[in-house]
């Protein structure tokens, strides 16, 4: 079922709308087109709702946020919502300023995300308060991600998707495990970002939101343990990934994929 | 000719001014740099005109465009203008919304750019109205392409620069093919930015800017061809494509070049 | 003393906060983890007092300029001088107009950087008025530069790091030449941000700021070095220099480093 995903992405190169932050632009747009979806960006007021119309993706994400654009951002998440377009939400960085966790605390509220992708601390910083809620780098054990995602899950009433050394993907009580993935993931700016707007281009394609989500964890993995494998540091790195997505074969996707239940 | 406009680049390395998009700012100075051309980027009201009036060449691309970024247009364009400066317009995304074409019309009329430099919706949206005019990816026949570059560069008084399986460039009657390229350019981001980027650095030391915007598609063509020659994927592409570009010699250039008639 | 601020860098992950411009938010991020250090970019002025204090070093750069950016610098800066939180000021293309040469004086006024690293442009701009004040690529000879940036360390009351086929870094009469590097670091945009961006990073692990920016162009000039040995062009040079950067031992940093006096 992911490998027809893919097909779908490869046959339809979806349209997938991103208003996102100025550090990964690029590199998120290249990995839609490695991976077959077809990527724009915009963020003008003047636009975004139009925008949001031709896309059958959209992909939200606060990593350089300003009023302006949490405007747009709003514009394109009510009109993406009354076409039941779907929205993938990235709240980056949230709990590490008050800005950054009010801005994807009203996002969740007035556009209902289909999914919201993000690391343990920013989904803990939207479900818990006090002291805890905050650091960007603090440890979460297994457990209390869980525990985070599947009430961030039943409070939004969205798929959550939680990036880390295995990822989770939860829906009220589901949850898919995802084991891909390599360390070097980690030394490359926007590799959260990138599984954001990957996880746009699946949810284009497949109407089943936490499949799409456990999918676009699962070839994010793949692809990186294929670049990780031939690169010799972070640099090497984001040039084998972007060529992994577009090289990816039904076989490999098959043989590596290490997701349960 | 055409490598007399390449050491001409490589020994005056022209300053080209980019008032452009988000996505591609990285990419394109670098393609400007490999070339041997200087970049700039700028776009606050309160330095274009002085940041033009340095220029050799000013291009204008309006892929992630908002209110503030128009104003600098307009005011970079007419300084360009009255001081007889190339202005190559890359109108990207004309078509996909109002906002983006009622902009690119206005700069036409406001800055009567020298090249304007774009594929073929982008061009359609220019020329017609109505049904068959929106579409990124709408499929367009080559009689169909030529007749709406003509009918804009006859409107817009320019020439028109066309990108696709074989580039065009039109000047009221007289036209140009360039039939160098390859498949894994439509897979990274950007690259009609860096043809339009280009365009302005050949536009810097040609004043035929119908032949500076020849020699700029041939040249895109060309690194295209030795660096897809050398890619695995769209990764791989990018690297082998700035390093092309830095690489270029007189012999490849002659031995690789399909530009007709 | 290099390695050990190196290892610091790459057990503490220091948190580093860039305002920067938007060509090169990627590659700076980039570059800052393969060193191991944490970037962070933002630049909101409903935060960026907030990431400030989270941050172990602050980062300006003034390449991309607009008004709500410079007051989210002023607000940042003066609260990292609040705080004794080590300032980077980088400004980029200061000399070339009225709008930023204004800006880094107004910002120098107000924050009082630790370290200003630019090119020998840029630091005229900011000591000498008048004729020969312009001029991105105007040539200086050794002791012009030497003599501006003395002046420039004793009027701002800081360190000052210029960039050049030899590096200076002087604080009032103390001097020190750092002899490394590669041709190719001029082919590739933002490389003299990266260098901004490093000595953040320097600066936040050593306190001694004279040394941290010595430091930081030791480790560019020989990942540079490294990078330049193995591409082929500049394309290929950003990817081998990221993992230079990363790959670094203790022993190819003693054998390369040529630091003087």
């Amino acid at each position: 079922m992911i490998w027809q995903d893919i097909r779908r992405i490869r046959d339809e190169a979806p349209l997938v709308l991103n208003i996102t932050n100025y550090v990964v632009m690029n590199t998120t747009a290249n990995a839609l087109l490695a991976l077959g979806a077809s990527p724009v960006m915009a963020h003008a007021i003047e636009e975004v709702e139009e925008m949001t119309r031709m896309a059958r993706a959209l992909v939200i994400n606060i990593g350089t946020l300003s009023p302006p654009w949490v405007e747009a951002m709003l514009l394109a998440g009510k009109e993406a919502r009354r076409r039941a377009i779907p929205i993938v939400l990235d709240p980056v960085g949230c709990g590490a300023t008050a800005f950054r966790t009010n801005t994807a605390e009203r996002l969740i509220e007035a556009i209902r995300p289909t999914i919201i992708r993000g690391n343990a601390s920013e989904i803990r910083s939207l479900v818990r308060t006090g002291p805890g809620a905050k650091g960007v780098d603090s440890r979460h054990t297994p457990d209390e991600i869980l525990e985070d995602a599947r009430a961030l899950s039943l409070s939004a009433g969205c798929v959550v998707s939680v990036s880390g050394p295995v990822d989770l993907v939860i829906e009220g009580e589901r949850v898919t495990r995802i084991e891909n993935g390599h360390p070097l993931m980690t030394r490359v700016t926007g590799m959260g970002c990138t599984a954001s707007a990957l996880t746009g281009a699946f949810a284009a394609v497949n109407a089943q939101a936490f499949d799409a989500a456990a999918h676009a964890m699962g070839i994010m993995g793949i692809a990186g343990e294929q670049a990780g494998e031939q690169a010799r540091g972070p640099g090497s790195f984001q040039m084998h990934f972007l060529d992994a997505l577009a090289l990816l074969t039904q076989s490999e996707v098959a043989q590596r994929l290490r997701i349960q239940p």
